[in-house]
């Protein structure tokens, strides 16, 4: 092996380490615990840091702690810096052009902007107060280590436009609500509606359904607005909810097809039909929700059926021990004609949910209408069996 | 009978009185109505005995009414730990593994908690304050009553991990909302805003939406923040709903979809059909809704329809006299050529609505259409009816 | 005539005014204006008279006033009861049956309870202050006539049992908040957090995210369960807005449906057709929708599709005039081969859209598809089109 | 050319200047960037003007900020009413009345509100303070730039029956909370509960969960009163997110839908299909959601699939430089067999995706099974792509 193969080997086994930590590779495990801990930890000593009393009294604990964990995270920046050509997102790249377009991902700026109370710190600045807010940052550095941050933002960036409009509509609302509680409420109440600005602050907290009560109108006009305004808050808050949870009820059908999608053509049987079969074998799987601890094979009952883990866990039973399964994995054996498809050879003995779980199953009935109705998959399956 | 087999068949006994109330049985009717009123006196006795004057005059028959239901309640668990191998979760585990899943099961864990305060007062530390919590988890027993309980902690539970982001968004906001008042505002407002644990209090109270005026800034850049904060607080709203929304229509569209299955295998003559062939017979379902009284068969229409019960209660007129059937029930007549599908010998003679109910109807048109595109199906059923 | 059937035609004439007041007829339209009119007053009237300044002025006023609207809605009621045997719903029932299953009804009910005041008032107790929300009543009374109302209610009804679960999790969060803050905070601010019915106050106003600020919590663990139950308070919110959320888009999805079919089945050529072919038709339809004043048909282009009003109102042209048609109605020309399909003889010559419509559009591209897969129905259009 | 002719020519250019800014055009896109611009300014004057101190200072400007904005606005609104006859909406009226159409809708009258203060200081009337709303009307003719905002409006114009029905429970349940509290507290707290409307102001508020605290009940009786109220605005928060989600959600299919049947039928060689064909092909597009930077074809793999970009921005690498492609646009080549359908001749040779981008792929795999499927529609397909 050459000097930069083995390099190449190397940064592949960092960016391994790095950034698949949900594996079961013991280092990255650890390395992905001990960030988050530390995050959480930075996060924490932050907050405690701003009570005058506590930051008295631990002064200098503080200040190591906050200089080892921005060389901590610069290094961990660098390294990712480093290792992103690996990135399957950024293959096809110049190992240059790579690092330039992982930089401009929004993980990586969060990381830079964290670790950039460092170089203000060396620059003689560390003591403004806005640096506050780019040490808080660091919390965001979690979103990466959340498997369910994604499909969030996916969902909030596909109605982008939509919510900038809600947002343009909200600004609408507030300001002619602002200026008709100005005109009503100047006179009684000079202090706290004599200008627009004013009356702005009681619009927002009013159409946002805050209510501090800070600010409120005594005159009957004005509380004529405020209760049209307050109603009008409720379509407000209606809007944006509206538009995320469909945003995310799409996001969530796409990202099930995905998952069904693969789960399928993991089979090996299935594994070598072309994409619109799978989409006829997907039509006849069934969905099963089952508890923690409840049995889905019983022992003794062989070529049940094929069972595919959705979501959650399974416990399998073979002859050589116990096995977890979880998400996208399948488990079980179908037996159809001359034909038996198993997950395992021999088929596991029983099956019991370890969580709750989602299965989508393919019963040899259902399996059998798939055949009759498309023989020509049917002996392409066999063929694939045989083979 | 043998002994082990009598034990084995009270066991049985007990175990359908005690988990399956909403049958006919007078016995465990009885039961689970006194089980719920038990509970709803516990929590009402223990929110009045929170009330000094209260808890002075009646002191004993409190102590006394806890102690009897909490040795009702340690009965209660007992028996139901006894009898969890009849359960049909549970089925095909040993005796001793049964009962130890469900002891771990979530509606045990809550039993048992329930209890604890008996433990804890004959160790003598019946006087902590916090033993009112653990009093308190008596209210949800409740859950196990409830039908509905069911499907909102499967919506909850399928979307855990975007709940989970969702809390971890909310946490980084909140921070970040906190950091920036206290930066703008420490000055303006040093006791309510002076360090960042006390401008949390302000930024969790305004991103609920809550709002309770305690605690608002007054400098111009204060508000500015607060009112981002406060729009900000919209979205946190809308995530969390998105989310469940999506989840709990998911739920209800599963369970209608097993209902609706099961009520059509349970039609005798639909029993014999394969999966595919149910699949196919739904698809020719017209849905109906009726309200109370309204009359869905009039007397003297033989052969109209077929009608499946979705939800809500149907009153029918048979010979031998009313008969009430509720959800997963089916009655009428549907008469096509040669054939005719009843629901009882002989059919009844009308059906009013005695709730607001959701009816599926098989229409003969809709049947012929069916019969005409299958024909193999319509030969079948026809088999089977003559058979 | 007889005078029986004389009678019975008058019932049915009455029975049309006072319900159908949508359609054409002017008396039935006079009559429902005059109804909500006075409802209205009546509300209006009653929120006055609680002023005192202007009770005491106009007292001999509101007292005839309230007379004679109590007068109208008994004769309104007595009237509704009489003619409930028109009432498609309680066809086939005895008049007999059919008034008391109408009294039983909710707007009846509602009817009944508006009326009971002037009861009250002849037996002696018409100064009781309960009365009050008696004659508050009478604003439901303005359900019957809002068609949007019919939509809500069955969305609700469809999901009474989650939302009573949502009920049942609410009281529980509330007694745990309760009765956690009551420990933490009852030292600290006996009077306010001495019970737990007083937390109970706080625990409820901090859940439903009113917050009106009259109590909260001055510690900081009362804070931390303060901040605990605020954002479960989200979760609160979040319920119940999915569960109606999910009801209400089951209902409109059904509703559509409904008016959809039976759209088509009112196009005369179609109106032959069986159930399973209308449903063959409908999926041939394209959604469109058009802004007010659009113009959907220019002049000279005959045969270009056919148009069903899903919502909206269009004008179109006739030889005779012009026409405005709504929901439900259909016009346009679909010629195709030998065939032509014609709303109106001669065929309308323009259409333009007199307010924001969703037409569905039957184009001949999309019947060619249609009667190309279907040769069988192509055949009997062309039957039933030549008959 | 003839003066009428040129004229026409003229009418139009302007017409696509100003009604067409997203375009490439440079005239355009700066006369939108300077309206945009203008109407912002004009809102931010409006509000700082409010402020005795800043309007005293810079009085003068303000007041000639303002004429000039009223002209140019007048000016705007009079070239947009002479254009209307251009407007594809109005083809087919007679000039006279495509203006008269054009004047009454939304957008228009908006324009024309927000000239009026021009119209009543000419008529010295400027100093009236209601002037103010109709000048911050202004800010909404930002919608005609926003191109959510028509999804968000359209959604609400579709459930405009249930978001009144939804009002008029709000108003009735509003008025029964009022006159409960009202019965309960008037006695405790005359000065805030005296009398219903009094009452009615507490009721909105609590209601819709603003919660400004200014009013709340003292005694016990009125607590529940109110924890019941607070309860049901819960419900009432639910009933129009519910309403507003759905109609959002079905809103967004249907412009998906569109947009997805548009770019279809632009790829040349699908152009010459009919709608039932291009159905078909619809259903076999898959699809697929690709990050900023994301690499889609890379060099030297031709022939891989056809890409339709739904939403997003994907650059190609043409032989004469890089091209950007948005919205609506497809690219890639399709090879199968004899035929190749390709978007640019000669193919892109590479594509990243150049923002968060959602393709429809139709994949090699996908058009086999297509063409396998539907013989004559490969057929079709061959004889154009040979033409």
């Amino acid at each position: 092996m050459t000097a930069a193969a083995s390099f190449a080997t190397w940064r592949r086994q960092i960016h391994l380490w790095i950034d698949h930590g949900a594996g079961d590779d013991l280092i990255a495990t650890m390395l992905h615990r001990g960030l988050v801990a530390l995050i959480c930890a930075n996060v924490v000593a932050i907050v405690l840091e701003s009570v005058p009393s506590i930051a008295a009294r631990f002064s200098v604990g503080f200040q190591a702690f906050e200089f080892v964990s921005l060389l901590i995270f610069a290094l961990e920046y660098a390294i990712r810096l480093w290792a992103a050509p690996e990135h399957a997102r950024y293959r096809g790249l110049s190992p240059a052009r790579a690092r330039l377009a992982y930089a401009a991902s929004v993980p990586a700026v969060i990381d830079l902007l964290a670790t950039l109370p460092l170089l203000f710190g060396l620059m003689g600045f560390g003591e403004l107060k806005v640096l506050l807010l780019l040490r808080l940052l660091r919390f965001f550095k979690l979103g990466r280590y959340s498997p369910g941050m994604a499909s969030l933002s996916a969902a909030l960036a596909a109605e982008r436009k939509a919510l900038f409009a809600c947002f343009v509509i909200l600004m609408g609302v507030m300001l002619m609500a602002a200026s008709a509680m100005h005109i009503v409420e100047h006179e009684a109440q000079a202090e706290k509606f004599g200008t627009i600005p004013d009356a702005m602050w009681w619009a927002i907290i009013t159409l946002t359904t805050v209510g501090y009560g800070d600010v409120y109108p005594v005159t009957a006009a004005g509380k004529a607005v405020a209760a049209v305004t307050a109603v009008l808050g409720l379509i407000m808050l209606a809007l944006p909810v509206g538009i995320v949870a469909t945003a995310f009820a799409q996001e969530i059908h796409r990202r099930e097809f995905v998952v069904t999608w693969s789960m399928i053509a993991r089979v090996p049987l299935f594994g070598g039909l072309d994409a619109a079969e799978i989409a006829e074998v997907m039509q006849f799987l069934r969905a099963q929700t089952v508890r923690n601890g409840a049995v889905v094979m019983h022992e003794g009952e062989p070529g049940r059926a094929l069972y595919f883990i959705a979501s959650g866990e399974v416990e399998i039973l073979l002859p050589e021990g116990k096995k977890r399964l979880d998400e996208g994995h399948f488990f079980g054996e179908l037996r159809f004609g001359d034909m038996a498809i198993a997950s395992h050879s021999p088929c596991p003995n029983a099956a019991v949910a370890t969580a709750p779980s989602k299965l989508l199953v393919l019963d040899p009935v259902d399996f059998h209408a798939l055949t009759k109705r498309h023989p020509k998959l049917a002996e392409r399956i066999r063929a694939l069996a045989q083979a």
